[in-house]
């Protein structure tokens, strides 16, 4: 089967066409300045060179279908007719306490999308879009949302509620969500096969550590906590997120710095993290450059997001009466051995010990621990684009 | 020596005169109410009771001088003259980054204590005044500041820093100080004396469980991590604050509730935490009663307060390198079985094993582990009071 995955931004549209069967990556690329001037198409066929076409994209509809076209294009296409793109699968961030798995879109669920915009304002319209886009030009084609929140609604209560009056959950849903959960799922399923062991029987930590960061608990297949929470900034020290800060922090600030409400949001999302601490970049090959360098604050800032990944790992081993494997992801999790090392030193106490020889791995699925270590150390590049393709089978396939 | 301890808040003064060496208090009281109408001096001599005197309090330099006379009263009172206090030990909310220790107050430090103030503009200024008042009642006796964030200070800059841009913390001290260091030192001092070895070679998670509560992970004496923040807001779920929630919960509470940041401020520290959840009481054996007699919100604030516990417990261990003794201590602490064996649930797999017997302790010292358990629990009265007496003879002493 090969399924199209769209990952639709306000001014951007990333997609993929997979045969899920061989897992094979037949063509990808990306719509980028969606009604801005300037725009273009990147596409990459399997095997081939990137090639970047200078197109207007007025809109995601348009975008959709020079999306289509491409794909059916003689050259660097690899469809010949678009009823070969058996199903669509939609990233959607926000799916709210409506969606507790991937679901195959109807009018009911286009609805219900609208519906949770309020809690994702920046993120959900554009994945509607995209949606509506999609539809327009694949009117028969099957459509599922994959969310980014569905895998954390098994999180108990007493795990996403935030100590407020309880009417504010009741009333507007304030409660923690958690992102990142195809990529904390994906992994946490490799890591299962990897180790030969029924994901049932499995207490996980995975890390996704990328310019957005978090961190899951995952007990026999279940996301039982997680580190972000109402909103993708709580949690860990990100590349411009401030990660979970005092409160009180906030009104100190607004006074200080003549700052309003949504001047503060901008500067915890967009100005903080290891950003804000270095002063250097949000990208960690920048900082750890600075940092080797003699940068001190580029130094701190890589302490600062190792020591939260760590407190994370012990406070998830905590949640589930303790952890037989720690995985790391993404683009900083995969690539980066000082941050996995630093992240782990010293937690030899609850089984963690890494071969710093194999820690040096970047990209590639491999156990970096000890023979000894009773907790499996584990380095996995996930695949948030395959994952949704499985789902939007999966799905199908019920 | 004979130590006066002065806890001045905005309109109360509580008071301990203090025996150092027998650790007997001599006469203990609380000025209430002081400038508004209806004030009172309630005083209790050791071994009677509690005697309450109607008496106009228009300012604190006014309640000390009552102070004064009732400890100088033929009937209620245990000197016969001023000079037999031989000091007077302050408590002080806030010391920011300029005292690591306690200190004898001078000039200097009364100014340094000044300069503290836009870090905690509630509590500094009764401090203040409070020492001020001390000072024009008893001019010649010596007098030593204690500092509710000193034992703090010991915490590595990664911990304490918080992922913000870094001119915040130059330009405005925004960082973690920590609150409640005497207790969380007091306690780690008689851990290492219950369970016979130096503090130096210690790992201590020292819960500090009160209506306002902070968690300390303690390596060799000294603060590496606590939970409180900025300000007494952050970390735990509280009587009525909040604790960590995502920063981005509180634009969003504005814009619904129609809140200013100072309504916000307000609501997360004055009904949020186990009462907002609960909705019943801010006082855990109202709490308690009610989750007993079926009340399901009553009994997921309990959840969610010993989940918080749990959760830093995992947290520190991992801070430290692992834990040889976790403490309860403070109202909640001392008192509440129930919160201390939900707490270390599930943390037998980091050598945590509580005897359900024994955790049936209150108010008593108590090793309350299994005989077998790798990591030792114990229940430690907290003594604030008897701490500040004891620092302010040590730094007398010097």
């Amino acid at each position: 089967m090969k399924v199209l995955v769209i990952n639709a931004g306000s001014s951007s549209l990333k997609y993929q066409l997979i045969d899920v069967s061989s897992k094979e990556v037949l063509a990808k690329g990306l719509c980028d300045r969606i009604g801005i001037e300037g725009s273009i198409l990147k596409h990459t066929k399997s095997g081939g060179d990137p090639v970047i076409h200078e197109v207007s994209l007025p809109n995601h509809k348009v975008a959709i279908k020079e999306v289509i076209n491409a794909l059916l294009d003689k050259e660097i296409g690899v469809i010949s007719d678009v009823s070969e793109i058996d199903a669509v699968g939609h990233r959607v961030v926000h799916g709210g306490e409506k969606f507790h798995y991937s679901v195959l879109i109807d009018e009911n669920v286009m609805q219900a999308l609208k519906d949770c915009i309020e809690l994702a304002p920046l993120h959900n319209p554009p994945n509607i879009i995209g949606i509506e886009a999609c539809k327009n030009i694949l009117p028969d084609t099957p459509m599922v949302a994959v969310f980014d929140t569905a895998f954390h609604q098994t999180m108990p209560k007493h795990a996403y509620l935030y100590a407020l009056p309880y009417d504010v959950y009741e009333k507007y849903g304030v409660r923690k969500y958690g992102f990142h959960g195809t990529s904390h799922k994906y992994v946490s399923e490799r890591a299962a096969e990897m180790l030969g062991k029924p994901l049932e029987q499995l207490k996980i930590i995975t890390c996704h550590l990328g310019n957005g960061a978090s961190i899951c608990a995952v007990s026999g297949g279940k996301s039982m906590d997680t580190s972000m929470g109402f909103t993708p900034l709580a949690g860990l020290a990100m590349g411009t997120r401030s990660g979970t800060i005092d409160p009180a922090v906030i009104s100190y600030l607004m006074d200080k710095e003549k700052m309003s409400i949504k001047d503060i949001n901008d500067y915890l999302n967009k100005q903080s993290g290891v950003l804000g601490i270095s002063g250097v970049s949000s990208d960690f090959r920048d900082i750890q450059a600075a940092a080797e360098a003699g940068n001190e604050r580029a130094a701190l800032a890589i302490e600062i997001f190792c020591y939260r990944v760590k407190k994370y790992i012990g406070e998830y081993a905590a949640v589930m009466g303790g952890v037989d494997a720690v995985v790391f992801t993404a683009g900083i999790g995969e690539n980066n051995p000082l941050v996995r090392e630093k992240s782990v030193a010293g937690l030899e106490y609850m089984g963690i010990e890494i071969d710093l020889e194999k820690n040096q791995v970047k990209g590639k699925e491999l156990d970096i621990s000890k023979p000894s270590a009773k907790v499996r150390t584990l380095v996995i590049p996930t695949n948030e684009e395959l994952a949704i393709a499985k789902e939007t089978v999966a799905i199908l396939s019920k």
